[in-house]
């Protein structure tokens, strides 16, 4: 036997393929703040900005895409995945009234495919550069014996910045009371979590299938990418002067897991469920999955993607300048979050 | 048909179980700085001490530890390859000149076992924790039919910060010059590369077998943990002066591929292979394998963890101070990296 790192499954030349091919779109999102990027061992970014704060604070949050890569193996779409991580991460910023600063992603398969794997670094870099936030560094991995044959996974990790007393969770007047209105903004879609059950569900059927009540294909619609709420948090936070006392990213866990993660003590969270509709694809997923209301609710976001907390007296302002947002339950007494409504 | 979450292969228990088994141990890397951590949907840092620096830069870097996760599985043992990663983390960064901030993990498997999970999230802690860096978050992700059985992966992003006119890469008297000295610091084994042509080599060998050569058995030798370099990089930079020109972590690629890196345009780098004796389960894998010189010394880091670039007139003050530095090669005229002396 003669071993070699190629035929035990490692191709440093299409590692360097695939960089070449998503050198140019990262580089894109480089400004005169990248010192040093791709090619060096560790990135390096100019943080002056940050130095001209007045208490600043770093924010940072790591997530991947879920299953949802599978569909896009499925489907040999690899050109959105990239926005699903992105904007999961940017998200997850917002909660903390934080703005983007760079990320870093990881990109793992069993086999790797340079052009495949180009594409999906590349639709990351683009969805950096939708946003402003630079893609400052990141790792593709080829590990054999670890991925099934085509699968891949891809995760990431946002960098970002905000004052101290700007922090959605540390403001002074913070504390949601009872009384005040749990807002919601409307998902695009499954967004990046529930695709293990999703995926169980659409088994018997084709990508390609149009289900009536979705118009569209099945894939387009499993495939949208996870919407990202920066410029609506910004529109509300810095524009209108609206006090945000709390904010929850609806990610896996649904409600119940995470708009229970920005109560005080002493508060419980009601959504009312009839306050929006369903959106189709949720719907056409419980009834042909027969999948129980508790169920469709800690597994998806059900149409509602982000749930922003404030005053009475603020929602009429908020929905003047954001008319999708959609009051969608309030605060009271007790602990946790409490659904009622219909599905 | 009724399906469930559950039924789907994420278990959401089993990931608010691991949450809690790692709890502890995260909350032990954090100091004041932390204001928000495990249980948020960003981790915050307090980034004043940032503020107070003349020109701060950012310094970021992420990685994996490879399939050296499959012999983790093979062996049942999990406690030990955080260390791998946040190690290998680190190196990239102090190829900056940066020291670390904070780290964010992500694991991903097939089926999460929770007391394996928060075992390895544990190691990772253990390994922040050693070097006083901040595990400020991370994401654990259970991923059905993108992973083999058993199977896991494990990367993460390291956040640094060094002083701009410290910035290895832009120093102003930079450029590594001819008769420049290549200084090598001695790896702890194959750290984080190579493994799958390693697995190749050693699959008729059960991971007890203890050849002669090595000691110990074959198991011990392979999950020995990646070597953190930050006290001997720390103590030359910063205790004595000495200016390092360059610093480059032997990874995947070797020597060519990573030397290279720290090379500007018009000077090579020669590495004298006589200079060090290759450590034993280098030669076992050539041996067993019989993988080609050129093979092992692309794949393997062949028992130098990190090459320093210094000045003739260092090289005595720098052995002075960390004795096992060995003069390993020299800067010539040219381009790349060349290998001369026997395997």
């Amino acid at each position: 036997m003669s071993a070699s790192y190629t035929e035990s499954g490692v191709n440093i030349a299409a590692a360097d393929r695939a960089k070449k091919l998503m050198w140019e779109a990262v580089q894109a999102t480089h400004g005169s703040e990248v010192l040093a990027g791709m090619g060096a061992f560790a990135g390096v970014f100019d943080a002056s900005s940050i130095q001209k704060m007045y208490k600043p604070t770093l924010v940072a949050s790591t997530d991947g895409v879920g299953t949802k890569t599978l569909i896009a193996v499925q489907a040999g779409r690899f050109d959105t995945i990239g926005y699903d991580l992105v904007n999961h991460c940017v998200n997850d910023l917002l909660t903390q009234g934080a703005k983007p600063l760079f990320f870093m992603d990881y990109l793992a398969m069993g086999k790797l495919d340079p052009v495949q794997a180009a594409t999906i670094v590349r639709s990351v870099a683009a969805a950096c550069q939708a946003i402003g936030c630079t893609l400052l560094g990141g790792e593709t991995a080829e590990m054999p014996d670890v991925y099934l044959p085509g699968a891949f996974d891809l995760a990431g990790t946002i960098i970002g910045v905000v004052e101290q007393d700007a922090l959605v969770e540390r403001r002074p007047l913070r504390s949601p009371l009872q009384g005040d209105v749990l807002l919601g903004l409307p998902s695009s879609g499954l967004h990046t979590n529930g695709y293990s059950l999703a995926r169980r569900v659409f088994a018997p059927y084709a990508l390609d299938t149009v289900f009536p009540e979705l118009g569209e294909s099945l894939v387009d619609a499993l495939l949208r990418p996870h919407r990202c709420y920066l410029h609506e948090i910004q529109t509300l936070s810095e524009h209108t002067g609206i006090f945000i006392k709390g904010i929850a990213h609806i990610t896996g866990g649904g409600f119940e897991g995470n708009v229970a993660r920005i109560l005080p003590p002493g508060r419980q969270a009601v959504i009312e469920t009839n306050a929006w509709t369903v959106p189709p694809l949720f719907q056409l997923i419980a009834r042909l999955g027969q999948v129980t209301r508790e169920e469709m609710y800690r597994a998806f976001n059900m149409g509602i993607g982000m749930v922003l907390v404030v005053s009475p007296e603020a929602v009429e302002h908020a929905q003047r300048v954001l008319p999708e947002l959609l009051a969608v339950g309030y605060i009271t007494e007790g602990e946790g979050v409490q659904l009622i409504g219909p599905l």
